[in-house]
């Protein structure tokens, strides 16, 4: 018998459910969200059918991947158009379940209530568990049955908090064998695997194992990030990206608003997002700051720490004989990543604290290569301290824990101090330091990303019920009125390349990077000058779920698919 | 001749007017802001004249406000009330000005366009200028003229930067022949002065001093200040704090999702507010949090740090047992201004360091007193370091700069660390720390403080052309629909008392603190422990403009009229 989990994680019986959430304390703006019914694209309205592509191939090393993925290389990607009668077999009644995997963004809970949705229309009688507490929910069977009344206080909400989420992989055979035995033990025929870049090769090599084994359940990916790195030709965006984009644009806009207010103080506002700096451009998009690092461009041009914070300081000359004394500087959460310099710091600084340690009398700095001594020299004691001090469980340092936005600001004030002394600068420069994470993750979602995901998981029932795996759910043409939206589901050996780790080679579907060529960047590019000694200051306010602009989508995906923006 | 300045500070005739606000780039939701009309008080609208009460008193020791206010001192609060004709002469035309005193608070704007509209529409022909930078601006005469063009784009949006403000005060008996000065060259008749507790006991002080010295310059202030620490029975609220704790209680719920979903961080988040705890109070009743530290409780039990960060750690303890590793707590800015042994190791420290200094064998420490000591030598070494690094110009500990939430984060690890080793806690406890600060106090007003702000200065000129000097504009009646709201004026002396200072009698309106018999804090009081055990968390979400709960106001002010509310 199918089992479940309490709160508490003890396991219970699938039959006692979950307590139904308590919705008495809701807000009025989150009661309001609930009845919220999001547009459906038309091909999903009706009766439909799938249209198969091509035999798909990889992003990269197609051999390699078809060695990894010998049963379900190469199946064709398909998408969903409308059929005069159902292509399904309208009797059955499907098993299925939901897990979100990784770090929360909006929209995860209407993922579910898509998913739920196209069971209750096409497939009435159908059982939809959820996976409780990420991956490890499908290795441990902790299930709870997601039903019409529990599901329902969720709906058009942030968070992930109906089954929640977690970081664990499926990775070893005993893992893959666990998740064998509950989809068996629960007679699943389908598995949704909502995560990013990792879930969703993890759901591929799921569904091929799945396959491998004959188990019957099929498995589909949905593409989940507020980072928004995970996207593709297929799948033009993440979902949550949108969401806490607008989330972090508020924030920016109201302390722009400050600064020119208060005209006294520099800004540096770092935000989330640590393989990609799309948030930061989108944000820059968004708000006009006057200065937004870009990590892939710093990379690109293999910049110094030095050079990045001194083109800073000389904007803050300028301005100053302007006479503005204030500014506002976005920095991606990743930037310590890509300066070059930095990483091999860290390198040589994790190799010092793995083998001598550090003596209290510093002499183990001699150790250090030149580069990396005046470099280290150079940092602000407080950031001196953070390298030496913070270690994950393996002994390296926790780069994550490094606050960047005031280890730049210490360095601007330094080199501040030091043109002042010299004469070539003669204002006032105090900085503010902020770090916008954890607000933007939980927001309750966009009017865009309540309707793409509903999509979502409504596409992710439907290629499941017309028998399909291994596939991600994708939407598309979105820049276009939700019922106009195209709805399919791509391979997802599709956007695989082959990576070398520790010997192996692993599938890997790679990060998308702020692509320099690409339209958001060039943009952007093309007016950050004007932003940097004008005021051109936006502030996007906080987000409407009403009026005529509530249902716009962000600059980013606009401008990739070339549709018209006013920046 | 008038002169204004220029925004570089120059001044230059008042002829030249500063260029208009490019709103170009202005966001779709600040475009739409625009153009709404706030409602005005029906008794606002059409012909209107005064009700005078009876003879004025003071808050406090009325004979010695009555020697600091000769002249204006038992001036009778006047009510705004319908009449058939206009009690006013209808073809008088003003000269005025405004100054925007201290931090920004959202609605300041439209404090001025209500002025300014009363003024087109009562008064037509007259002329309004606004002194640029605060009080500075009146000293140094830098003034603008605030034409229908030129006020357009800040209308409902957030900010001061129309004209800036400043916190700089008119103290001095030159500063004041400054003012006389400049409304003398002005040939004001009247200037609006929007500011919190100084700002307006300044204003009563100008007002007098123009009375006394026969200047025919009437001053009348508007209350402002988003920590909520300015009211009175006859001013219910000062404008901002209802703008700037919905923003902040957006994000705190935003947090309170995540931390549901992810499981595993307490997260401290500190509120602007030094003063008082209002915000905190107001956050905590808009989205309950596990926690929430009021400091004027803190001080009227006259906890210790260590007796605060144990009840958290209890809580801690508490919940671990229930299984749930995470938790929001959350902090007053001002908090270390509540505990009382703080501020004792405060001025020793100050003491110390104006004298001896602190010699880096740590010699000094044996010169506290043995509490301080103790309490010294329990700080995390981060904070003992800002206790010693951050002074201000005076040489004064700078007690803003240290960051309370990371300081009880790093206390309460270090108190279950030892619990762990006891026995007693066998959890995990991961602190995560936010300051929410200059997002809020810039945002875009909410409805209710846009319609507030505009019926205060459309108050503001009412009361100057009926000839009012010395009073404050009062808005009423807030809980009922703005339509249904009564408009008057407060005499400003009437919210005084008077502090030693200096050897000096000085008025001063007292800051309004949380009062811990008021029925805000009692509605708390009442529901916190289930707060603390119970996940009640509730998310308010973004700031909405339309719909049907979008004019609503905050607990504190509805429970502080005794209006129904639902917590």
């Amino acid at each position: 018998m199918a089992v479940s989990a309490n709160a508490n994680g003890q396991e219970v019986s699938a039959a006692k459910k979950d307590a139904v959430r308590d919705k008495s304390v809701y807000s009025p703006v989150q009661t309001s969200r609930i009845d919220h019914t999001p547009t459906l694209p038309s091909v999903l309205q009706g009766n439909f059918k799938l249209n198969h592509g091509p035999p798909s191939t990889s992003a990269g090393q197609p051999e390699e991947i078809q060695k990894l993925f010998p049963c379900l290389f190469g199946q064709p990607s398909v998408q969903i158009v409308k059929s005069d009668s159902p292509s399904y077999n309208v009797d059955q009644k499907l098993k299925v379940g939901v897990v979100l995997s990784g770090g929360q963004a909006p929209g995860g809970h209407n993922v579910i209530a898509g998913f739920f949705d196209y069971l209750q229309a096409h497939a009435p009688g159908s059982v939809l568990y959820g996976f409780k507490g990420g991956p490890a929910g499908i290795m441990r069977n902790k299930v709870v049955e997601i039903t019409a009344e529990f599901l329902y206080p969720y709906r058009n909400q942030g968070g992930f908090d109906i089954i929640c989420s977690g970081r664990d992989k499926i990775e070893t055979p005993e893992q893959f064998q666990q998740a064998v035995d509950t989809v068996t033990k629960l007679d699943l025929d389908g598995l949704v695997v909502i995560g990013g870049d990792d879930s969703n090769t993890n759901a591929a090599l799921l569904g091929e194992y799945f396959r491998s084994k004959k188990v019957k359940c099929h498995v589909i990916g949905c593409p989940k990030t507020i980072d928004g790195d995970l996207k593709s030709v297929e799948v033009p965006i993440s979902f949550g990206f949108d969401t806490a984009c607008k989330i972090y644009a508020e924030m920016i806009g109201n302390i722009m608003v400050d600064a020119r207010s208060t005209g006294k103080y520099y800004h540096f506002v770092r935000l989330m997002g640590r393989a990609a700096s799309h948030i930061t451009l989108e944000c820059a998009l968004q708000t006009h700051p006057n200065v937004a690092i870009i990590g892939e461009e710093v990379n690109s041009q293999n910049k110094t720490l030095r050079e990045v914070t001194n083109s800073i300081a000389d904007l803050v000359c300028q301005r100053a004989e302007m006479g503005k004394h204030y500014g506002v500087v976005l920095i991606p959460e990743g930037l310590i990543d890509f300066i070059p310099e930095i990483q091999h710091l860290i390198s040589e600084l994790n190799e010092i604290l793995a083998n001598q340690g550090c003596d209290e009398h510093g002499h183990w700095k001699s150790t250090l290569k030149p580069p990396s001594r005046a470099l280290f020299d150079s940092l602000p004691h407080s950031i001196q301290e953070e390298l030496l001090l913070e270690r994950d469980p393996h002994g390296n340092v926790q780069v994550s824990r490094i606050e960047m936005e005031k280890m730049l600001i210490s360095m601007i004030e330094t080199e501040l101090f030091a043109r002042k002394h010299e004469g070539s600068y003669s204002g006032q420069f105090k900085g503010q330091a902020h770090f916008f994470g954890y607000e933007g993750r939980c927001g309750m979602p966009t009017n865009f990303d309540t309707t793409y995901c509903y999509a979502l998981g409504y596409a992710a029932g439907a290629l499941m019920h017309l028998g399909q795996t291994g596939l991600i759910a994708s939407v598309a043409n979105l820049t276009a009125p939700a019922s106009e939206w195209t709805v399919g589901g791509t391979a997802l050996t599709q956007l695989m390349d082959v990576e070398r780790r520790n010997g192996k080679n692993k599938p890997v579907i790679k990060k998308a990077m702020v692509e320099l060529n690409g339209a958001p960047f060039k943009k952007f590019a093309s007016v950050r000058d004007a932003w940097a000694v004008e005021d051109s200051y936006v502030s996007p306010g906080p987000i409407q779920f009403a009026g005529p602009t509530s249902d716009d989508t962000n600059f980013t995906l606009k401008l990739e698919l070339g549709a018209p923006v006013d920046v």
